[in-house]
């Protein structure tokens, strides 16, 4: 009988074309399909939670296949990790119910996007974060994000090529918080557009910087157009940090 | 008159064979150089704090050069920051005493040496983090690393090659400290022996691991004998993270 194993991967998206396979490019599905068919020698192609952009990062990121083979779940992960490259790893994997899928089950995600706020640009987040010099006032940016917090229309916060055409989600937390040289801005919600992290940022920093004015983040929401929101942040910021299913428990 | 210059860098230091100039490998110093002489047409060689090895990093590393160009210091670190690759960066230049010295006139420095203590790998530090799966008691570590606080001939915490003869060193400090899934082994001395810091943490681990009696530090100390030690830890967990100088505030 089919069994339906959900892997939870970490990865630095740096050298990836994003987690969605490309003909003409390596994406982490393909790195993931490669090492998980190494193991099994099938021809799985696995189901990711979200397709990511290129340079984007994953501290979670989830994603589910089925397989014919008997091999326990939790040897799997050794097994795999063999066979991905240094910048990719399983870190957990679970046998889930048939109806299980990465995609379609998920219930909220939570995204960080993260900045570099030095005056220099620091090799150790290279890659890894948005750099940006001027310094960050972090209190600013936490009571400006709690703007998008609750159900809305996010038209004015999704980048045209997406697909999806109702653009009404539920952000359910969102906060901007320093630790050090770093400043953290956490967006929970049910659902994401397409680049709406990247645009929720890339408008913060514009009302940062005085392009946008204080307090009318709810004006650009109502507007419904992506012209009255900010720039697109950069994606080397951006990571995948939780996902929620019913039932399963992904940290333990 | 000539004036000298002393830069306080970062580096990751995955990419490089070390500080040190190599005439068949790629060194920090190289890099350095030559950012240098591309901002000022010079030829200036930089004299470094210590020799480092290949792949361990700095969060802070100094070093020293003299010029005849009159170039305020502090607009030499977006200048030369332009010439340096992405996992080096200057972030303080500062004009110095003549007979200042970035090696001969360090007071003492502290070293970090970072694992990684996650059941698999992370990707995120790949590179930057000893990956050590087992389980650690920080709380025995930072136990029986205090056995290394103190004046004492460090001769079994050298390896050979050192050209040094006289292997006596303070250890001012040392600590083990966990945040999250990594920890942080510290160390602050007023110098320390060819790879000595890797040989503490492999011994360290010795201890932790059984295979090297808890106590016994002294006992090692006192052999005097490197063969008495744990073996040297890998290079990708050490950074040199502070650089103490008399009447230079490197920080502020």
């Amino acid at each position: 009988m089919s069994r339906n194993i959900l892997l939870t991967l970490k990865f630095d998206g740096t050298a990836y074309h994003g987690w969605q396979l490309q003909s003409n490019a390596v994406s982490v599905q393909q790195r993931v399909n490669e090492a998980v068919n190494a193991v099994l020698h099938e021809n799985i192609n696995a189901s990711g939670c979200s397709r990511t952009d290129t340079g984007v990062h994953a501290q979670m990121f989830c994603c589910n296949f089925h397989t014919e083979k008997s091999i326990p779940a939790e040897k799997l992960i050794p097994a795999v990790n063999y066979y991905l490259p240094d910048d990719i790893a399983v870190y957990k994997a679970l046998e889930v119910a048939p109806e299980f899928h990465a995609r379609f089950s998920c219930k909220s995600k939570e995204y960080v996007y993260r900045i570099c706020n030095t005056p220099y640009r620091d090799p150790f987040y290279e890659h890894r974060a948005l750099f940006y010099p001027p310094m960050l006032n972090e209190a600013l940016l936490n009571e400006e994000i709690q703007a998008f917090v609750g159900y809305h229309d996010f038209t004015s916060f999704c980048s045209s090529g997406g697909s999806v055409e109702d653009k009404r989600r539920t952000v359910y937390a969102a906060s901007a918080q320093r630790s050090g040289d770093l400043v953290d801005i956490r967006i929970h919600g049910d659902g994401f557009l397409y680049n709406m992290v990247r645009i929720i940022v890339g408008t913060l920093l514009y009302v940062h910087m005085g392009k946008i004015a204080r307090g009318t983040i709810p004006d650009i929401i109502k507007a419904k157009d992506r012209t009255a929101a900010g720039i697109t942040a950069p994606p080397q910021g951006l990571y995948l940090n939780r996902i929620y299913y019913d039932g399963v428990n992904l940290l333990e």
